[in-house]
């Protein structure tokens, strides 16, 4: 079977992994309706196409916060990688190094951070972390993510609590006994969500800010008065996300909401977008409308699923290939 | 089977309940274009959900006319709860006491208003009425709900004339012969719908005044032109409604209609709404739009059908815990 | 299998017709567009119902150029009716008159006009015309239709050329050998449309009037700049029609083109309506609109199918009894 | 099988085409959103039909450039016409002369220009071309197209590289070995789609210009600004497309786009369409909306794949006779 686009990795994933892992990746909350909203709104936007143009030099690399990669399609912070493949966030992270681009590391990795920073060497990433009740465990997580070279922090900020997720429910979800939230052995006595601060505001920015010389990223603002209150609280970059439609459903679609985070934050900080992200084309709307960079989740978890290191490399060559035509066609 | 969401309950309702019941409960007039609209115009309003607030602590419950209630998703009136279990109304009853939430009980209930008071104490109910030819009926039946401790009186104002709901007419839908509509025995020598009075109009609301001291809720408005009227003769509260979409078809959706009524009315009286209320967030949409409360009709019924006072419970529940997460991730 | 709505009609006829004439009473033009769009078109209309009024008596009447009718729903001008049942339009206009309403006598009928009005002496009824190449033929008819007491001629304005319905081609309509256009018998050497005169225009409106004392009502308008031509020209009535979309591919849905027509007459003539009228609220919507009387053009060939003159009363009882019901729940 | 309309060519093409050539022809861009885009928008635009003018003489001729054709529907530039049937595009080139049209002959031909024009004599032709790194081999290709009496030159503008079809990809499409783009045998070693020169401007078309008297017309443009610059370098037709919806998927219909370049243009030269044209009334659509004349490309090999140049003859003359009849009853 040749894996022409993301759709065929799409497949591939749901025919291969166990339906527990399958459900878990692709399940939206409720309805669904904002995860699918996500890949609809992107057919309701329309180029207006350029020609005659010298397109013979397409120059597709961009910087995140004044770091180069090759092309603006991220791997946005999805957990549990060893569901998809033996080796987890290890080989994840050797791909998005191998294509020169950035990898958000999940606080739910089923690798420790240190094995995901030795198996990728001098990779871009940055890493994604939840505020918990007992701040020392946030504390620890920052300063062993700072220590081990890691150049950004993301805030996930739409998850006070875990969207209901049916067939997680139906399913009874839950990891095999062998894999591990490595990330917090020893910090709490059960790993459970319920650990996460739902009191969290954005005075802990600030408290967040002492704790590290990173950049803050805030994940997961839908609205101009957020980025305006992200702006303020001094964050370097915001991520317009929906968590993939699994927290709050009947919210917008991602590309929908960019619009008016960019107008807010008028180039204040970078915004980035994640969410429904399928072809070039898409990226290439994304950044038309503003974005600096878009992240992939489901799609690099698929490439994952299909053949560790290699497939992730390919799901993003496909993108980056894509989303160069585009660029080239769109004049 | 795991009872998830709201959908679960009612495949089981659909697969277990005599045909004839089933569509009895998910009639809709003509085409059931209205009854279909209440649900899919949720699916056209998109939140705009806040992140980084203190959610900590959620507090979900609502007053009605001063009587606080522990959520504010109650039970509409339906008629012949003993379609659905054996011990029909009371069941239903115990179950909103159980969840301390409101319950309306409907004149075309299978068991008397002393069973249901007699079944569950001390439980917030209103008494939902038509107005006869026969005067004397009405009137008797508001005493005798005034004299059991129902709080609220609910006119419905839709239904001068039954809709056609042809599948009703397909099966020549009747009681069964054990099945009474006990609260009328004796009123009438045959309970039909045509003894309903089509000639009553909003100077009956000054008559119904005159038997009680209840509250008057009307039931059935959809224009801000009736909102007007009906705040204008002085009711407590308004019920936007279309009956299920089983009577008018062609009319708007609840959740639409609600926003125009809100505007009318300002504040001067209290709105609810019921229709196509299928998860928390549905509730939550209702609630920014303006609305105290909700009423789910078909939704008990199928929980009804389920496992009697306990099923109805299950679906009240998640209905609760839908509506709480929704509330804490839009902030 | 109980008859309970229009839909009944339309699956009894698509299953016991034969294929061809099936075909030929159900055909649209090219794609269908048109055809489909005339019933899709009220769906997007909304009520907004009011309550509380007096509805005891519902006056549903009313008056086709002074000649009262019993309800607003007519007969549209149909070909061929012997196709359904061996008498044709003689069963129609029993059946319309012995409903109280207007029957327009098609042309292409398969009974004289003589038949029909022997038929059900009495009944309201008009007459469809074309005009002929030879305009000796129409004037025959009409002088034929006025003696016999037909007391309007709706001119059909949308069939310069007849509109390629691709069933019919793929079909090879045509008429079974024992039936007859009978109307034309012995006036062409072979009754083909072509005889039709495509360059008609609204001067010979003033022919038309020469010929006759009876009312002149237009058929197939529109626009708005049609409406207002006819008006110039003295017609008493339009008929808002796109022929069933069977003409031109493409067109407005009637009831979207009969709010610019009844804005532009203002009342100077009456404004009738035929096309996708398929349930009661359709009829409302259409008079709510502003049409003073809509006309059935399918529905009373189902009917006709299913039993004849009482399958065609079945059909109009219907959608009568259905008309009322949502006069009196729209309040 | 009767040949009714465009469907049933397409049904006959899907059917007995090989399945590569059907992929091939039938290919869009991605998701194929913009391909499919090209039909729905001419469903969404609605006639305003006119009625009682005198449509007795409907005349559909037009003139390109001041060459009149009998109808406004040309055949737009497709290669590779030997996949489809034999005789390859001199089927294609004698069905264009019969009918009295025009036939834009693709660079990418499996017959020569030669073989073309010798199949056809005296038809009016226009020739395609690209823009060659290696710019003789464009200069050669003009100047044999002049030489052979074609009359104008189509420059398409929407292809610096190939757009991404994933049929062809996963099909690994290639012309069988007995098949040629003969036009450029021994103008490359290897003809391969990346000699295009991507880094072709508007101020190529001044090197164009130099090189011949024939009219260029610029195929691609999709938008006013690009439809100024065309005007401004002086060439005398555009060709609003969207190449088949083959290259950037994401842009507008053609149809859509039409109306914005109409209005830049404002008649200063001659502006056409392809794509998405499968009835009469479509075309009717698009010279209502500007459009001199339309291209079919797809339908006209549909029909060279049913009977070679009879087959073209059949799909043009079904177009034509809708068409006209659209005419007329649009009035």
């Amino acid at each position: 079977m040749a894996m022409v686009c993301l759709s065929d990795f799409e497949a591939h994933a749901k025919k291969y992994l166990p339906k527990m892992a399958w459900d878990f990746f692709a399940a939206g909350a409720d309805d669904c309706s904002t995860r699918d909203e996500n890949i609809l709104a992107y057919k309701r936007i329309r180029f207006r196409p350029r020609v005659l143009r010298d397109v013979s030099m397409v120059d597709i690399r961009t910087k995140l916060l004044g770091t180069e990669i090759s092309f603006p399609i991220g791997i946005a912070p999805t957990g549990f990688h060893q569901l998809a493949w033996p080796d987890g966030e290890k080989s994840t992270a050797r791909a998005a190094r191998a294509m020169n681009t950035c990898y958000i590391a999940s606080t739910y990795s089923t690798c420790t951070l240190e094995e995901i920073s030795e198996a990728a060497p001098g990779g871009l990433r940055w890493f994604q972390l939840y505020i918990y009740r007992n701040r020392a465990v946030s504390q620890q997580l920052v300063r062993r993510a700072e220590a081990l070279g890691f150049q950004g922090l993301v805030l996930t900020a739409d998850l006070p609590y875990t969207g209901k997720r049916r067939d997680d429910v139906r399913n009874g979800f839950r990891l095999p006994p062998h894999m591990k939230l490595k990330n917090l052995e020893g910090a709490f006595e059960v790993c459970k969500m319920s650990l996460l601060d739902p009191s969290v505001t954005w005075s802990d920015i600030h408290w967040l800010r002492s704790l590290t010389n990173l950049p803050i990223i805030v994940k997961g603002i839908l609205t101009k008065e957020d980025a305006e209150l992200a702006v303020r609280h001094g964050v370097e970059g915001i991520i317009v996300s929906n968590h993939g439609g699994r927290q709050l459903d009947g919210g917008p679609a991602t590309i929908d909401a960019l619009v008016e985070v960019v107008e807010a934050v008028q180039g204040r900080v970078e915004v980035y977008l994640d969410g429904g992200i399928r072809t070039g084309s898409n990226v290439l709307k994304a950044l038309a409308l503003g974005a600096k960079c878009v992240f992939v989740g489901r799609p690099a978890l698929w490439g994952l699923a299909y053949k560790g290191e290699e497939g992730v490399q390919e799901v993003l060559r496909i993108l980056q290939d894509e989303f160069r035509l585009s660029m080239a066609l769109a004049g």
